[in-house]
């Protein structure tokens, strides 16, 4: 039930005759005031904080509960999470997420890739709903607060709203994404791509899991989607689906520029472009002690110089470059490698950068392996993200709510090196993300880690955001990109 | 049963009074003359063939039945072999092996470690047998030739002495080694080393598989022994189990001499002297996009320096240096790998070098290191192998035999870059090998290949060596290195 609400509280709104939560309202034996958000001053709205114990509560319960991963330290906390998109263990954290905002008065729907939109009625539910977004997978090794904070703090939003009876303009809602990280099922950022069109959603239906299972049978999205229970009749889709009036994300940096500057909160204005590249080498396996170097083929030799040359152009170039997979067969000690199979991940804030640095390191790679006797190789781009630049209102939330949470004016702005979901939403609506440091800029390990007192700070930036989100949409008569043809 | 010997044979040789394999002979219908090997013209002895066609379905036919690899070519024998150690191929190629030198009057014995010892009784059985020896496990993904050519030239050894009615003065025999690969349990030339002494059978037992296996667990020797059942009982010892008073071991080069200079065989002298390293790189896993150069500890980047440097040192220090083994961790396309597992293998025929480059090597390993931030590193020696030179007689044997053969005078001598069970054995009793060419010195492969002709001309080498050793012996009053004691 709804408790008085806090006595400090200056301002006091008139019911909000348009939503569809009257119920308990009506039925209370306290008579409760709701504030709304359009008439919140600007120093009750600076002044919303988020409770840092439950979303640390949050965090930590349900990645014990869902798919606990490596422990690394003293603390049950120091653990990482082990949860591949569409298994047994994404399964119970989804139906944690259903349960967790149905019981703070959500209608939650599933569309046709499974994603998961939790709606808090607002006042006019004839808009689209305002989103706070992120994603409950993780790589298989990974940490506990990639795309989990950024949903825990959409959970938490709803409960500062409801104890401080906050009434929305519109709807405001939190989303669960699938399959952020491609790392089941190897196309990232896929649910979210999936509803902003730029996947194709029975060609996403068709791609198989990377790791064969126990019976040697490598699963499709949609028979897992179907398994779960997670296969949605909603249309994916911005327009015939659910509708998006704005999306905010909370995430950790993964990178350690906040951290490294101690700083805790930074305004993400757009992400990176970045292209993925297989390439291939082949050359011919002869035995270590029994094969001079003038007959060899070195595969892991050639690759070897692949790796080294990458950063080496990359440096020059002022683009980053990695290898992060590397498989050299057939795996001897006394055997020179004939096949490898590596990765090359290209970024930069501008496409054509990125571009440039492929075709240009395509060139030297086709030069090294002619002047190589007995060496093959194959380069082929595999995935592309360009340049995004975020929406400047949302942006402009962000920061005035950064400000006012950490009551500092020097808030960094930053470019995402990582892709996320928001790189879709913002094709379709407003979008802005916050982003919180992460120790030492470790990700996608056990040991990434996020402080208490960081988690918090980023939710409270996400509530206002949000809040500062709808008084502008009512006040500009803005209903989100998705609605363009009504707003 | 056997038939009347070639009319051409201008010796005749008296009954074997020692022998006891005579029951067939004292019953059989047909009067035959046996020959007894010190007895032999050094014409007839020079004239000895093998029969291509019984090696070459030996070979195919085993390989078919007992582990088929990867098919590469049209025809069904273009098919490589993958019979890892102690597993079910393993076992059936074993048993295959009992029955055949069992049906040419072969006993059998298998020791403590797995060892199966074929032997064909001489004139004189209270000496140690002259073996002819090699291994049928292989690679994961081997060909069919290595080892498996050393153990079918000793079976039709045992084919070519019954058909020609040859007695040999001591005992004669073909073992199949256990483990010389290393590649399922991870120490090589395992069985005869153990035999020989060089490794403890206790600590050997308790080894285990590198792979788990389907249930999880990681089986040890002794376990895989005893399921397959040849866990013997008779102990893994020159002294006190299977005595040895020669070995010849027939095997493909496995480098790309003999096949690049047109040669049909090649008489080895030695083995090189080779060490082997593990090394481990710790770094730090970054997200490929969030994280600047300045800020990474890039474990791939930093092993593949290792790789490309290794080379470089090795060109400069005129000894081999390779990675065979290198695997990144934890394998994402925009994570900086945290971890590398490498292997280094270092090859020379004198064993000072061999140390001197592994000291230079981890010198500079530890210079690089300490340049980078947040990388550190461990090397160590896993194994070691000293310089061999085989002995005096048991060359001369070979080379002899490998002129009479080929009728020419210009047979290479050779020193084996690769470990062989020869290695083990030349610390007991005098060793030779012979080498044949395989298809561009490709070898640990599945289109590893031994022309039919090159097959049979090294099984004659063999069969030669041991009766030319049978002679030495006899006219020196020489009973191995095994039985010095009683010689
Ligand atoms: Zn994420
Ligand atoms: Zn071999």
């Amino acid at each position: 039930m709804p408790a008085p609400i806090i006595s400090a509280c200056p301002v006091r709104t008139r019911f909000g005759v348009l939503s569809i939560r009257p119920f308990i309202r009506f039925f209370s034996h306290t008579p409760v005031h709701h504030l709304r958000s359009t008439e919140l001053t600007p120093d009750y709205l600076s002044s919303l904080r988020s409770n840092p114990d439950r979303i640390w509560t949050d965090i930590h319960t349900s990645a014990s509960k869902f798919g606990p991963g490596r422990r690394w330290g003293q603390d049950p906390t120091h653990t990482g999470l082990t949860r591949l998109t569409l298994t047994d263990h994404d399964k119970a954290a989804r139906d944690w997420f259903v349960e967790t905002t149905k019981s703070l008065h959500c209608d939650v729907k599933v569309d046709a890739i499974g994603n998961t939109f939790a709606i808090r009625p607002g006042l006019n539910n004839d808009v689209p709903a305002t989103f706070v977004g992120s994603h409950l997978d993780s790589q298989p090794l990974g940490g506990r607060f990639d795309g989990v904070l950024g949903v825990c703090a959409g959970i938490e939003m709803l409960r500062v709203l409801n104890d401080n009876h906050i009434e929305t303009e519109g709807p405001v809602g939190v989303v669960n994404w699938t399959n952020e990280e491609g790392a089941r099922f190897p196309v990232s950022m896929m649910g979210s791509g999936v509803w902003a069109g730029a996947q194709d959603l029975q060609s996403i239906y068709k791609l198989k899991e990377v790791n064969a299972g126990t019976n040697g049978q490598r699963r499709t999205v949609k028979e897992e989607l179907e398994r779960i229970g997670y296969l949605g009749n909603i249309p994916a889709s911005p327009i015939e689906g659910v509708r998006m009036a704005g999306h905010f994300e909370l995430h950790i940096e993964q990178g350690p520029k906040l951290d490294s500057e101690k700083k805790s909160v930074g305004v993400v204005e757009g992400v990176q472009s970045y292209q993925w590249y297989e390439i291939r080498v082949w050359g011919q396996a002869s035995h270590a002690g029994a094969t001079e170097f003038k007959y060899r083929a070195d595969a892991l030799l050639f690759a070897s110089g692949i790796v080294v040359k990458a950063r080496e152009m990359a440096e020059k170039a002022g683009v980053l470059a990695t290898v992060g997979i590397l498989r050299a067969e057939p795996g001897s000690v006394n055997t020179t490698p004939d096949s490898v199979y590596m990765t090359l991940d290209i970024r930069h804030r501008d496409n054509e950068m990125v571009a440039t640095f492929a075709a240009d390191f395509q060139g030297w790679l086709k030069q090294a392996a002619g002047r190589e006797g007995g060496i093959t190789f194959e380069m082929s781009k595999t995935f592309e993200s360009r340049a995004t630049k975020f929406d400047e209102v949302a942006i402009a939330c962000v920061r005035d709510s950064a400000g006012a949470v950490t009551g500092k004016h020097d808030v960094p702005s930053m470019t995402s090196g990582a892709g996320h979901d928001s790189v879709n939403t913002s094709k379709h609506c407003p979008t802005a993300m916050v982003f919180v440091p992460c120790r030492k800029g470790v990700s996608h390990h056990p040991e990434e880690w996020c402080e208490k007192e960081h988690c918090a700070v980023g939710t409270d930036v996400i509530v206002q955001s949000v809040l500062r989100f709808d008084q502008w949409r009512h006040k500009e008569g803005h209903f989100g990109g998705s609605l363009d043809s009504n707003g």
